[in-house]
């Protein structure tokens, strides 16, 4: 008896799950439909931002795997195909075919939902005014592309200071637009304790991005054609010829909302941890409309990171596919760079863990990227979280040149494993003057943790 | 009561003992003398090949603290003094002032032994002759340079490939010399399997360097001055301006040996986990002249590595300031690199996994440093053993461009929390496009490992 496998989304999970399965069942025994409404599929999202600057300067490299591709290994990939309506009672999708509009139920045996997120937009006025960008998807990064060609002027601003928002910021100084980047929290860099975000704004700033901070916008401002001009906050009005939007995402569950599907408290699909849908034998989700397990925090949360949505879909895949896998969680790791900054983080800042009930020390030590004699090392801030009593290892972020970023995943692996900064200190990482200080920044900063833990043991 | 504290050998562990010692208890409490038969202290000698190239200028760059500096801070250090007898019944050391030939007893409450390693010179005719270097000691660097300023040819002879032969041929290759590189065995890093090795004899042989495998000195042969003037091989000569012996070394314990202190197999001092010497409550060793605990093979080995030394030195000078640190073991990283090719192991290459009576599967896969679309991405190879059965990882090497070498960190801790490779496969690391393929190259590693531990699972 031949399944039917449906997978709505084109994407990382959807296509890596579609893959995965074909690896482990042949087309005699699996047949699989996947539904895209976008015009690409199997695309890098996070590629976009580089893409934009003219770093990477064609937009098919960002395209892992084409629709043709795809179909040559027997999987019918649909392009501009919507999935407009799950009902797992009857296992059945309804679909829609955008350029015609005609619409047709499907049945399913097996249902993998890899909707991704969509970026959340200020409820403000003119939001959707031409000029006004967002970045989420290549068929949003093309758009961007066009109406930048199609502007005489040279004025950029980018809404929001997170990932997104400070990456399309160095995108676009790399065009040549003059950028300011409004921002509502006091740092960039939200996902970064304030003292490790100032960095990056000091950074920004020198890189000649205006940057504006505590800076809520309130409107966007439109010309006599209805095309931005200028976006308002409640204390000013900055030009504007085109403007991106960096604002953040939200998981995109507006059909497995209505079909019932279980979301948790940031509105992602619930799953155990073979990442089917709980409560539901035959439907698999994952990506970016997914909560994940935060293994440091202990609860679900939304992460949308395509390192993730590519486990997830691997997962799936095997599991559909008649295997078995797992995803354990995540730790939180993140990285990310501005110019020839680099900014990593691990496990939980400041606020969230106090916000989960934790005691803590915060650590921060000033290091280098090699051997302070050997040329070119460059400076790096760690800071570290240990809890008080316990002295786990809570967190890491590291702000700085050359080698700061993935130094991240020391901390990515010890948080995977609980240990405490103590046993940190011990720990065998790699030296030799071109790539380290005799003592690693992670293990000068473990180390300072472990003296501020035993300091406060009495209390 | 004032306590004497002796340290023998001024580098990184003695000092790194005397000062932690120092910051624990005051002037008042402990007195602290120091031995060192050199010219110079608390210096990296793993910088010395840098130097030697002409990347570092300066010799002083690689001096941490000057004597003058800890003598500022009540360490009573003496230069160019040799201890020639530890008495450990009678808590005492016989010391000689080089300069003068004068010698005289001290007693001491608590003792340090830190006297490194000694190189293996290879017992072959010639093998003292001028011109013929070894690059242990800050000492043994500036006769080189100051060797290879008084002479004029331009014929250099390595003799041996490991970190300090690679890194020497590098060096000389900046001076440039030419350089011929003699390899006992059949590829270059024996601390790598043969077919990492071998990437590695290919970059060297593209860089210019002659390199010649299977290849055992059994003469160094002189000019009618008594200098060097070729070195010979079974087979052939290599006329030589220059030698540079990267042979290795082996614990420098000849007055340990003389003291009845207890060794182990491969001659270095045995300690408990706190460095104290076993049976010995007031004698305390750490740096190159110990063996320490290798966690993945469950018993000692020699290792000889500065970032070693100097936690060696942390942990003992907090045991004898009165407070408490163990140093645990090494999963054995290193990392190295001969021009923009970098090198890194941790855990068991194959010949050690095998003679340690381990069955295990080997993967090698090929990927990239950044994202395939991002410019720059350097093609990385990752080799990666894993234990039949559990799937525990026992080992990786990397070889590779850019940003190679520190992702031998993710491993070394995985190693030390013991995990299996399938765990691996789903570690949260640092992802964005200018950083990483979305799937880092070790967690494809990691895949395929588990891949190969499942298909052997049966057997």
């Amino acid at each position: 008896m031949r399944e039917r496998l449906v997978v709505i989304g084109g994407d990382a999970t959807g296509m890596s799950a579609a893959s995965q399965a074909r690896r482990l069942r042949g087309p005699e025994e699996l047949e699989i439909l996947a539904f895209e409404r976008g015009s690409f599929a199997s695309y890098s999202a996070c590629g976009i931002p580089y893409w934009v600057g003219g770093v990477v300067e064609e937009r098919d490299a960002l395209i892992a795997r084409s629709p043709e591709e795809h179909r040559a290994r027997d999987i019918d990939l649909r392009m501009r195909t919507e999935v407009v309506e799950i009902d797992p009672a009857g296992s059945r999708i309804r679909v829609r075919t955008l350029d015609s509009g005609a619409e047709e139920w499907t049945s399913y045996d097996k249902l993998v939902i890899a909707t991704g997120a969509r970026p959340v937009r200020p409820p403000v006025p003119g939001i959707n005014a031409p000029g006004v960008h967002g970045v989420q998807t290549l068929d949003d990064g093309q758009a961007l592309l066009d109406s930048l060609a199609a502007t005489e002027g040279r004025r950029a601003v980018v809404v929001g200071a997170g990932y997104i928002g400070v990456e399309m910021a160095e995108a676009l100084v790399q065009r040549d637009y003059e950028v300011t980047v409004l921002n509502r929290a006091a740092q960039p860099m939200a996902t970064l304790d304030p003292d490790m975000g100032q960095q990056v704004g000091e950074a920004m700033t020198a890189m000649g991005i205006a940057m504006v901070n505590d800076a809520a916008v309130t409107e966007i401002r439109t010309d006599d054609a209805g095309r931005v001009r200028a976006v308002a906050t409640a204390d000013a009005e900055y030009p504007a010829d085109v403007v991106v939007l960096g604002t953040g995402v939200r998981p995109e569950t507006t059909l497995a909302e209505a079909a019932g599907l279980p979301l948790g408290d940031q509105g992602g699909l619930l799953t155990d941890l073979a990442m089917r849908v709980r409560g539901h034998e035959n439907i698999w989700a994952g990506g970016d409309c997914v909560e994940v397990l935060d293994l440091v925090l202990g609860r679900e949360r939304h992460i949308a990171l395509g390192t993730h949505a590519n486990k997830h879909g691997q997962v799936i895949g095997t599991n559909v596919g008649g295997g078995y896998a797992t995803f354990p969680g995540v730790v939180g790791t993140a990285v990310s760079k501005v110019c020839d900054l680099e900014i990593a983080r691990t496990g939980l800042r400041e606020k969230e863990a106090r916000a989960a009930g934790l005691r803590f020390v915060p650590v921060t030590v000033e290091s280098t990227s090699r051997a302070g004699y050997y040329p070119g090392a460059g400076s790096m801030r760690v800071k570290m979280l240990a809890e008080r009593r316990t002295g786990r290892l809570l967190g890491v972020q590291i702000v700085g040149r050359e080698g700061a970023a993935k130094r991240v995943d020391i901390a990515a692996v010890a948080l995977t494993a609980q240990m405490t900064v103590e046993q940190m200190t011990a720990l065998d990482l790699g030296y030799a003057p071109p790539f380290s200080p005799v003592w690693d920044p992670v293990l000068v900063a473990a180390r300072k943790a472990a003296v501020a833990v035993r300091e406060t043991a009495g209390r």
